[in-house]
């Protein structure tokens, strides 16, 4: 059976998120929805890794396997056609060998997280981002931000319903940058426990606003225990950028 | 009577435009009310300049009068708390001088006009771009919009409906960059046509198809005719960007 990859965008906020739940729409679901209208078959589409409700996409990658191969090029056309209204976009469609798997074959993930920083409210990135009205100290959080850098026990940003075997991860970047109101989070590892990145970041913030010192941040980051870490930033400021693999 | 100049950010795809009309919802009307609330006075709000239906804006600037002196932070608040579910945000209210006039003490206006060039649909970006799918070729747009430059008769990229004085204008600054998918214009000039920008975009993307030449793009920017320049680009790509007046 034939392999596709996909590369996705989408604006998670109308979304229970990208898995499917009967709760109400995912993005996996309508995808799946898609494929079935375009090529008659019943596919699982496989994703590089689950995102929350309110979770956008720039890059997320997914794998599903059909009956018989098919056009990629007219694919991502019809696919397009067939996801409309909901705001999900195929940016591309690509045959690979069935040994590739969107999950299990990932290298590295990256994340972006995006704070607006300004009293007035987000207009034009209404729920895209997370709207701080206070003032927050860029360079004092970019210093607690090394202190995540390698490989640490990340239990103190490791949501309770986390399934991951070990909270051991291996974080290889964290940047902070700034543009007018805007703070910018990039954050890429090979992969990531449950809410790591919004926890990270709502701890982050926590230093950014004065509250925390960069030895309180590297004191609870090392308790190793949730309940000292900060609160869990909003999913609207946080976007799944992309997913490397091997060539 | 005291004199304020806000700082107005929105996103345009649900309003007629700035400007009052009786077909819908406009910027200015709304901006009128919520003052109205705040101070109990009918004050008018003058704009830098109009923005079509569509068009967004993330620095627009007005002034208004208001009888008595009113506290500059406590208004912006209550703007923006009044002005909801509205797409507008007051970034900052502050005092000017009474000669100050938005529109008539401005130097200099900036634009930025965004194409999507990508087979896939706009998502997160949604309304918020030209998104075209064929391939633009960006250092021959760049070519074409260096003639731009300097001091012109722009009746080329003037609408019918615009009513200068005169077509003659000089524009500042013409910049193109790519980043990604997306393609940026950036656009300052004192002062602009009636769907000045979005017609030179509009011809500038005649070059990014190759339909047009740079030698054609100059002989139809000569012509000083409307009749021979490009089809007017899209009111969702573009953005107020700011204003700059004189300390």
């Amino acid at each position: 059976m034939p392999r596709y990859k996909i590369v996705v965008e989408y604006d998670g906020t109308d979304f229970v998120g990208w898995q499917k739940q009967k709760s109400g729409p995912s993005v996996q679901e309508e995808l799946e929805k898609a494929i079935k209208v375009f090529a008659h078959t019943d596919a699982e589409v496989y994703g590089s890794g689950r995102t929350d409700a309110g979770v956008h996409a720039y890059g997320q990658v997914a794998h599903f396997d059909l009956p018989e191969p098919m056009d990629a090029f007219q694919m991502r056309a019809s696919f397009n056609a067939l996801l409309r209204p909901n705001a999900i976009a195929v940016l591309s469609v690509e045959e690979v060998s069935d040994d590739f798997h969107a999950r299990f074959s990932a290298k590295q993930r990256s994340y972006i997280y995006k704070i607006l920083n300004r009293q007035a409210p987000a207009i034009l990135d209404k729920n895209r981002v997370w709207q701080i009205g206070l003032p927050l100290d860029v360079p004092q959080m970019q210093k607690a931000a090394q202190l995540l850098l390698g490989k640490h026990d990340f239990s103190t940003f490791r949501d309770s319903e986390c399934q991951a075997k070990s909270p051991i991860k291996t974080l290889d970047e964290m940047t902070i940058s700034k543009r007018g109101d805007y703070i910018f989070f990039l954050v890429r590892a090979k992969s990531f426990l449950h809410h790591q990145v919004r926890n990270m970041v709502g701890s982050l913030v926590q230093v950014g606003l004065g509250k925390w010192t960069v030895d309180d941040f590297h004191e609870a980051m090392h308790a190793c225990d949730r309940t000292k870490g900060g609160p869990t930033a909003p999913a609207s400021g946080l976007y799944f950028q992309s997913v490397f693999y091997d060539d």
